[in-house]
């Protein structure tokens, strides 16, 4: 167990193992490299940048056969107590540029020195980002010029970043070379640079430059511009951090609310494409604009944006008229994926040098969004058959396994996330979120954000008193019709009783129909908040929307069952599974089958922006998916109108029925109200 | 003689001498594509474009050793009777994609049908450029969408690129895709593309789209972008016709006449960089729309353009500070090659998805105006040894053969452009542009532009009525003073004499110092055209930094004379080899080997323009010429105290003297005046 003084001294990295001999003398980061050991390093070893900080362990380790001894390492050197009078060195830690081997030692990379770091996301899931962001910083030391050996600034910046870091191929815009003679000046010949990757492979682009080491970060924008939301999170393009997370409206809604409706628009309209197309440019700087403000950064230290939405916000997000996906055969402009600098999207409030990468749309009306769920989610290494519904305004549903994967967009309208909803509002403070009916009193109990307790907790009113109860979210929208179902408010049909036929006053005339109030602030000056009949019917397109799409990728794969589902969506994490299957947005499964994934497009957004490999995989996997088109199926037709039922009109629920029971109830007394909610004029793509 | 009814019909194609036999029944499009012959179709042998036209050739060829029969070809069919109905085709033309091979035939490809024609360049060499321009036309027939088979238009354009055309890999900038998909329908689905082809291999670049065939052409810039001088050609990208040539003053004249005080304003002014900047791209601007209005075109119909210019102008034109070219080492941002779209340098005259070239420079003060230079001139191929001196405000010379070729920048100021002399202006109708005096006499005759009588042929003035004598222009005024010193008017240092000394009364007295008159048309109301002895000091600094330039070449190159001189310049054409050898501008040499090359820098970016693969060859020059910095070379100076002399100091000319005596005249009588010239401040960089 003691060093062998005829051999070099042994030097073991942990937590990967790797082990090696080197002479005495090696720095740490020499020999980390040699070994493949993801150790980082932006100065490339000059004692400046201190990413490659390394614990030296000490002791016996059996486990890998070694005795370390108290001067294994050099002692510290100059560079090491400067730095740790400057910024502070925490106990135990080396400079791993700096600290050379002079016997047998083990030495554990803590994560934070790890160039391809692991990001574990926010959601339940325990998937893992592995960073390698296509935009990285480099520090170089560049040659400088000579009057007898030519070249210029950029061309021996570009030698330096080939001789010092290996990149092959380096162009810069032309608005960046008016910056780059100073800063090279200014930095006395040793800048850092940000370099965007061409996961492609083409040459990697100068996105900026800093005198000496720069240390402040550089950020990313992870987007999920959906038709009715959109939604970033502000990212560390280094350590991979979400710094800030935020949604807004899409402000297209004043265009019209589904997708179809902002087709029309533009074509009904001249430079109607033209507006849109401006007002959600707008959006996405407002959005990063407020990212940046809530993460305290600069909004122009965003050097890099990855961009996911259905094909209608692709178009009208690039500026192109979205007319042909009003038609069949919904012919997209392209679908390949696209790397943009963001001035041609007009995304100011970016660093002007910012590149947009925007994923690949699978086909038609399957789009970016729908690859980025299956970039979060991988149907395609699934041994069981899963179906991900990403329910927004339009779901993206996936259904496959390792040797298939289908997919297709189904209209399902805005009522999910809220909108066409009476009492409906986004989920914020304030909003009820959670619910539960009584079967027997019909009295409800419900969760609002921002607060833990119940409503029928002890001192719910006094936590509530801040936030109030001004709504219902979408997935307590969900709830709330669910529940009613359950205690018998509410028939197959989907029809609310009366206070009469139902034996509760909640259940109030609203016109012919009826509504059940869930909270009564009125007396308060708050709002009546209430589901009404035309709620119920906005969720029952919106449900059946989701479940036909789902049926007729199962009827295209030739199954009748899913072994799981995946519900994921802007609230996916927050639905009730026991409550979605009750209504009977997805098909009988046994209800721990059914996980949540979060905002899975936004994940898969955030994948593609921390993990450049990433990139080049989705575009492989997005060939590989059958696109199936629910606009001219007649069969989507059928399921559409069967599934208006709740939870359905002929399909068996087994699995939800032995857990579940629902109350056989009929509230249809023939005469008018809201019975015919099935037959309700219907626009595609919501 | 006679067909061998055993064989396949022989197909011979002239010019080019390629053979073949091919069935009965192959179109002649297809046998020539074959055999690699260069027939020209931009419709792929659709009877469309009409660019394959042939002219079949009947008879007996002995040198062929083929008889050719009248029915050598099919007969005309419907759609060749269509085309001639519509457009009418010349007398024996047929359509190369409709006409099918029926027995021996001898084929002509007329000039207008090849791919790769040859233009000769309009000045007097007999240089041919090749066309294969990096901006080419194409129509193809797209697959029409498909619901079932799911990719963009774009990737169905780009896949019948690859089809049809053999076009690897596709880009389209975003502002294009919105007008893919109408243009797609409008044209159902036959289209014509603009495509820019990478010399460098990258992808190839969609620059615009049309339904159906385009007939009108496309068009490019080749753009000289001097200090005082911006000159353009606007060239059919197709034919290579120059359709319109123009230049114009470049606007940075008001913040300095040479480069130095361009760069001064620049370190002196903050934002001054940006305020030449704006200038020089308006100017630009300016310039492609006179061009495009004198061609009758759109200049929205430029798609491409190539840029050559000295280091400061191409950091202006770039909005790149010239700062650091104010001083040694004389660092360039960048050296290398630009390809960069037209809005990028505010060039909104041109297309919007207009590309721009930007020529290499070589280094320091040497750029991509004297790359361009050795693009047309080719020293590196020269068996002699050549001086290449390109006349600017900024000389260009490059001195060298098969191995080794030197290339250095010298500040000659403006003078050799007509500025900074008193009678001096532009070369445009009624500027002297050559003159004789008589040794006799003392008496000038004189040539204006845009007549061509001399002044004392009869029916002068008449003639020049319309024009009038508005002053001397670049070559004007070479002659002018190299007779001067010829008839005795101008001593070897440069001093005009007095009329006593000269015996003419046109020597007249101009404060201490005395003047030359040419033409005195005040009598008129024109202007008093005369050579002052300021003037002539101008001509003296211009002289000797060229001068002095070329001698530090010959230094390094270890020669003390040359094989033969080229002379180019936007006046290059013009300069008469005596009087720049009276004059000492040259190094001595027989005058029947100084020829003159026009403006060789616009002839490189003509060749760039038409010819990728010039492009490529001229960047691999550039790495092989070696240059040689003028501004930190003492000897620079020796050479140019003795170069003031007229011709010279000390260097011997006796080439010159065998057919030019001069008078050894004196006209320094100590008493002040003019005599100090060559101690006069010196700016660097005219």
């Amino acid at each position: 167990m003691s060093t062998d003084p005829t051999q070099d001294p042994l030097v073991i990295f942990t937590p990967s193992g790797k082990r090696g001999r080197f002479p005495v003398g090696t720095p740490v980061l020499t020999a980390a490299r040699q070994l493949g050991v993801d150790l980082d390093s932006v100065c490339g070893g000059r004692g400046i940048c201190s990413k490659c900080q390394i614990t030296p362990s000490y002791g016996e380790f059996s486990k890998h056969g070694v005795s370390v001894a108290d001067d294994a390492l050099s002692e510290w050197n100059a560079v090491e107590e400067r730095y740790d009078r400057k910024r502070g060195l925490k106990p135990g830690r080396r400079l791993g540029c700096q600290a050379t081997v002079q016997r047998d030692v083990v030495i554990d990379v803590p994560p934070e020195s790890q160039v391809h770091r692991q990001v574990v996301r926010k959601a339940a899931s325990t998937r893992v980002i592995t960073m390698d962001p296509a935009t990285r910083l480099y520090f170089v030391e560049v040659q400088e010029p000579d009057m007898h050996e030519p070249t210029g600034d950029l061309e021996r910046l570009a030698r330096a970043l080939r001789d010092e870091w290996q990149v092959e191929h380096v162009t810069a815009d032309v608005a960046l070379l008016g910056k780059l003679q100073p800063v090279l000046r200014k930095g006395k010949w040793q800048v850092t640079v940000a370099l965007y990757h061409d996961h492609r492979g083409g040459p990697s682009r100068l996105l900026d430059i800093w005198p000496g080491l720069y240390e402040d970060g550089i950020y990313g924008l992870a987007i999920d511009l959906g038709s009715t939301t959109i939604a970033g999170h502000l990212c560390d393009l280094d350590t991979g951090a979400v710094l800030a997370s935020s949604g807004l409206m899409n402000p297209q809604i004043r265009f019209g609310e589904d997708l179809m409706s902002r087709v029309s628009y533009a074509m009904m309209n001249p430079g109607g494409d033209a507006e849109m197309t401006r007002a959600v440019r707008e959006a996405l700087n407002s959005l990063a604009q407020e990212l940046a403000t809530e993460a305290g950064i600069a909004p122009s230290a965003i050097y890099e944006a990855t961009l996911v939405c259905n094909p209608v916000m692709h178009h009208l997000a690039l500026g192109i008229d979205p007319v042909e996906l009003g038609q069949a055969p919904f012919a997209l402009a392209t679908s390949d994926s696209l790397t943009l600098p963001a001035p041609t999207l007009d995304l100011s409030a970016l660093n002007v040098d910012a590149q947009v990468y925007i994923l690949p749309c699978i086909a038609g009306h399957v789009g970016a969004d729908a690859a980025a769920v299956a970039l979060s989610e991988r149907p395609d290494q699934s041994d069981d058959l899963v179906l991900i519904c990403d329910v927004g305004t339009n779901a993206e549903i996936l259904l496959g396994n390792k040797s298939r994967v289908l997919a297709c967009s189904s209209p399902t309208g805005p009522a999910f996330e809220g909108a066409q909803i009476s009492s409906g509002q986004r989920a914020a403070p304030g909003a009820i979120e959670r619910i539960e009916i009584d079967p027997a009193t019909k009295e409800p109990r419900f969760r609002v954000i921002g607060v833990d307790l119940w409503s029928d907790d002890d001192g719910f009113d006094a936590a509530v008193a801040e936030t109030g109860i001004s709504g219902i979210c979408g997935s307590g929208i969900i709830e709330a019709v669910a529940e009613m179902r359950m205690a018998g408010l509410l028939d197959p049909s989907g029809l609310i009783g009366s206070a009469e036929q139902t034996g509760t006053p909640r259940c109030i005339a609203d016109g012919r129909t009826h509504s059940y109030v869930i909270h009564d602030g009125t007396a308060d000056g708050g709002p009546l908040i209430s589901v009404t009949q035309g709620d119920i019917r906005a969720i029952q397109l919106a449900k059946s929307a989701l479940y036909a799409g789902a049926r007729l990728l199962m009827d295209e794969m030739g199954v009748d069952k899913v072994d799981r589902v995946v519900l994921a969506g802007a609230f996916g994490a927050h639905i009730s599974p026991k409550h979605a299957m009750v209504l009977g947005m997805i098909p009988d499964v046994a209800l721990d089958r059914v996980t949540s994934a979060g905002n899975a497009a936004g994940t898969g957004a955030r994948i593609a922006l921390h993990n450049i490999a990433a990139r080049a995989e989705i575009e492989k996997v997005v060939h590989t998916i059958t696109k199936v088109e629910t606009a001219i199926e007649p069969k989507f037709q059928e399921h559409f109108v069967a599934a208006n039922a709740i939870p359905h009109a002929t399909d068996p629920f087994p699995q939800l029925s032995a857990v579940v029971p629902l109350p056989k109830v009929s509230f249809n007394t023939g005469g008018g109200g809201g019975g015919d909610g099935g037959g309700r004029r219907r626009r595609r793509r919501g």
